[in-house]
């Protein structure tokens, strides 16, 4: 729904959406199994339909995001060895310093411009295996689309070429996908060509796509194996999934292809806004250079949900509980505002 | 339902009870929040009501049993120290090596006659802090009931011996209440009896309460909001946790006293195939001097699953799925085998 | 020196001794280099000599016999995979939870019949890769001489038993030869079939053999070449640690033969203090039923200083520090005291 | 001795720097005891000295700066926390990616201008507790004199607005003062002065005073007891140490004032070979856009040893083995080929 009863407009986070009544009833329906026994049959086709999706071999369904990605990582770097990662992505810097804490990896970063992925400045910032005092790098960390960098969507032609690199090097890429559906949708780019360009994918059924709860993270049948087990040791192993799965088969059925209209009202919020459109590649839009906690409450008073990124930055995003007439809200009560 | 759709009884574990329909509709109806920005009502609602249940100031909410024994351990015992518990508890043998891997606790364990606790017992373990080269003992864990000792109800005068002995020990309790719920339901002791004789505490929905996901830390305000970073490093922060939740406020709501009912028909299942109804304390009927593996496949072969404990032990569950014409016809094929 | 100038005889430990005069020369006169460069001559000859004697490819010189053993246990068991060894072994019992803190390993152990390995019961306790709860067992550790059991010479049977049958179950041995020495001299067993029969082994040049500091690993090639990072990250990297390799082959040289010495001084102490010297095996004498904290100050009032092991057990090791007349000495002393 | 008998001019790194004969004869005469059993008088008393030296309450001996660093970082950061520091700060670059695989420690940098300490770039990035996504930073670390940087001494005005910063931020200093000493000599500041400005800080016994083992970390007196906690976990801790001790104390007693004499030659040496003086700090001499492969080899084959740091840089230190005579040489080797 765009509006909730409560009549708020809640622009925060693509994270906030609330199943809809189809999605609730798929859940209702559905027939569960014990998965920690692997006889969950709405997870096992999940999970069989994800890999599928991405091109990988075997999937593993996830309570989060972070589980997806850390277990992820885990998979292609050992205790004592680094990830290499934008200074803004998710995975390094805004997951609790899981990798370290959890894992025992070391976690890397540049700074980038924008956020767009530059392989060849990550490549230089590798550092090779058998040097007697620096931290190897094991793996580079992707993240497609880019959140911190306003819903970016990254380069097929970078990723390409760290692929093409990372062969030689043996040096591992590991995809953040939580948004990948919104990269696929908007650049046309099928999701299992971004999949052969990873060795782990973690890519969430929980933003653009509405489910309440779940990740899958896709890699070879061998890394998935050993995934369970991390997946276990973590406490992410859970009994009557389905539930959940229900709701995550309800999203790839209906909720995929809808992302073009979220990433359209993205844009025409942006026009309303005088925010220029190419900066909206998504699903995202990024209001610089305003008080943003003044604008944030302002806004919330007048029902309407914005993000804080920092003092001067505000994010708006579009998704599922948003229609044309809750940007058109948005649009009214921000730009009064501006 | 006692028999799904495919005629089968599955006694193996109480972990494999699907969600009855008025808790799917619950689940339906939910309304719910991003647990994230904590605005799941649900979530909230559920947490506070789980911490006064057992006498505690607060609560979590976690994706598993597992995860809320190693996060509870966690808050009681530092990397370096160690976890002193039961050869047979679930938390230091069952949990795959997680307090060690991911946070660096020691497990040390005792053999306890049947699992019987023996506050003594532990207490003699106990290695002391100051000393230059063993292990520290931080925590004890408590298993109430003992899954792997059938369903065993830890006596209460053992409970009180350790917890007045550890307050002056400085020595924490961890209480491993996946099934306390049992333990509470047959020995008439009340949950906040049992919670205040711990200072963390993990308990489940989804065993004998038929939540098909979900279980609940409870400790200090203090500790809970240091476990929430860590189920947000573990990867065990969701969001519409609400549609969880519900299952299991529902479970709270309608599936705690029935557990009497899975008790007695443990106890006739016990009569009917001979095993001395002493040895049943909750719902777990054991069979010992058995052909395992023969026993168990020919039982499938008819329809009735039960668990392999080891080559000579089988386990049979009563659950919330098992009504009184499962219990019959379970009793019919295994004492037909026997 | 027997008794140093301040007239103590110190029986507590063979941890103890002080460098000899010999000693002492050999370490001044060393020609060193920067092993963290590995053109530290006397320590590349200390890894070679050390491997050859043990019958093993390569060897890596660490500060202490606990960093031998963690590594040496890190490199054949990975995080969330236990080792097993016996209740009272130095490795998972006196090394201060290393094995969890430090590399993620969990410890499991038995309880032998006085200390004496037992290959049937740890092969008994050992636990199979592929089940989705329990832990696995990766390695057995084995401790020879066994020092809580008062120096025991481990069965040479049992030790190949073990080793035969980890070959077929894919579990790894280590070996705590902490006082191989000892055992080899005791029994007549040359060093390299022990060796033999462990894929790691860590022993000391600090206790019977009386270098001030030192420890070497033995292991395969590759195993060391692993062990050299983690060495790195433990910090046990030194620089020109020619100093204290020519403490070690100096001890190698002059020490391993007279630890005879040392086992008959012990026998001669135990008839005199009325101890069974069949309890005897090495170089250790342990005075049971006794008020040990009473015995320990009285004694050192007089002198000889004596190991309080428990409220009622007292240990006596001999060493290079201990000459006859030291013997004569405490004998005397405690002989009067009991 | 300036020269060794090989003939070589070791400019590489001053670790390689081989104990002196009067050092040797403090080594072989030290009167020893079993540091385990805290018993070692040199130890002790090389503790108790440095802890003064540098107005700290206590002190321990390690046998590496890595060990000193790396407990030290863990003394003022927990597992799931950060430790921010320089891009080229040995701490978090090349100690193996230690304080995350064995600590569990984050680290994360920024690059600075040339290696000088900012407060108020790192202020600036130093992250909050209490966001449920960022990883707290708990600690920064600063490296005075920076190897990396050639040898440069922090400006204190720095390190003062950091440390005033610092207290009322919650946040912790870490020093690896591996090279404090060139420091306080190159600049005049007391020891104490940059001993006050952190909570712990590690200092080498090893590099430019000529010890051949052996690091001192330095902090309260409660940390430094938790402090031996974390050395005997990671097997540093060792038995008759004050064979090293005794090297220490002859280092203290006698290398300190004369590294007046290595900054002097090294002033000496960049002005033979058209080095700007101005960039010499300290006892490092950095050749900048040479071909630095091929410099190393052609001077190596004259006998002068000099270090790789890239392609195009080379790096030259002075110390304890490198006498007048040994800098002409250098100088005309180096010339000769530049």
């Amino acid at each position: 729904m765009a509006e909730a009863g409560d009549g708020l407009v809640d622009l925060r986070s693509d994270t906030v959406t609330k199943p809809t009544p189809a999605m609730c009833r798929a859940m209702a329906d559905a027939e569960v199994g014990d998965d920690v026994y692997g006889e969950d049959p709405l997870v096992n086709e999940l999970e069989e339909r994800v890999a599928a999706l991405f091109g990988h071999e075997a999937a593993m369904f996830v309570p989060s995001g972070t589980m997806g990605n850390q277990i992820g990582m885990r998979l292609v770097c050992q205790p004592g060895q680094e990830v290499l990662g934008d200074a803004e992505a998710h995975v390094v810097t805004y997951e609790m310093g899981a990798a370290a804490a959890v894992f025992g990896l070391s976690t890397r970063t540049v700074v980038s411009e924008g956020g767009v992925l530059s392989a060849d400045q990550l490549i230089a910032q590798v550092r090779p295996f058998g040097n007697w005092h620096l931290t190897p790098t094991a793996a580079v960390a992707v993240e497609n689309t880019h959140n911190r960098a306003g819903g970016l969507v990254q380069p097929l032609a970078e990723l390409e070429k760290l692929w093409a690199w990372s062969r030689d090097a043996g040096v591992a890429v590991h995809l953040d996908g939580a948004r990948i559906w919104n990269a696929a949708v908007a650049s046309g780019v099928p999701l299992d060509t971004y999949g052969r360009l990873a060795d782990t994918a973690s890519v969430c059924l929980s933003k653009g796509l509405g489910a309440p709860v779940g990740s899958v993270l896709v890699a070879s049948a061998e890394r998935i194996a050993e995934a369970r087990l991390w997946r276990k040791r973590l406490g992410g192993g859970m009994r009557q999934v389905g539930v959940l799965a229900a709701a995550g088969r309800h999203a790839l059925d209906h909720h995929v292809e809808r992302l073009a209209d979220d990433h359209a009202r993205a844009r025409t919020l942006a026009e309303r806004l005088g925010v220029d459109p190419a900066t909206v590649h998504t699903n995202m839009v990024v209001l610089d250079g305003v008080a943003a906690p003044m604008l944030a409450a302002a806004a919330k008073a007048q029902g309407v949900l914005v993000s804080e990124v920092s003092a001067t930055r505000v994010r708006l995003l579009t998704h599922l509980d948003v229609d044309d007439a809750a940007v058109d809200r948005a649009a009214e009560v921000i730009s009064g505002l501006l």
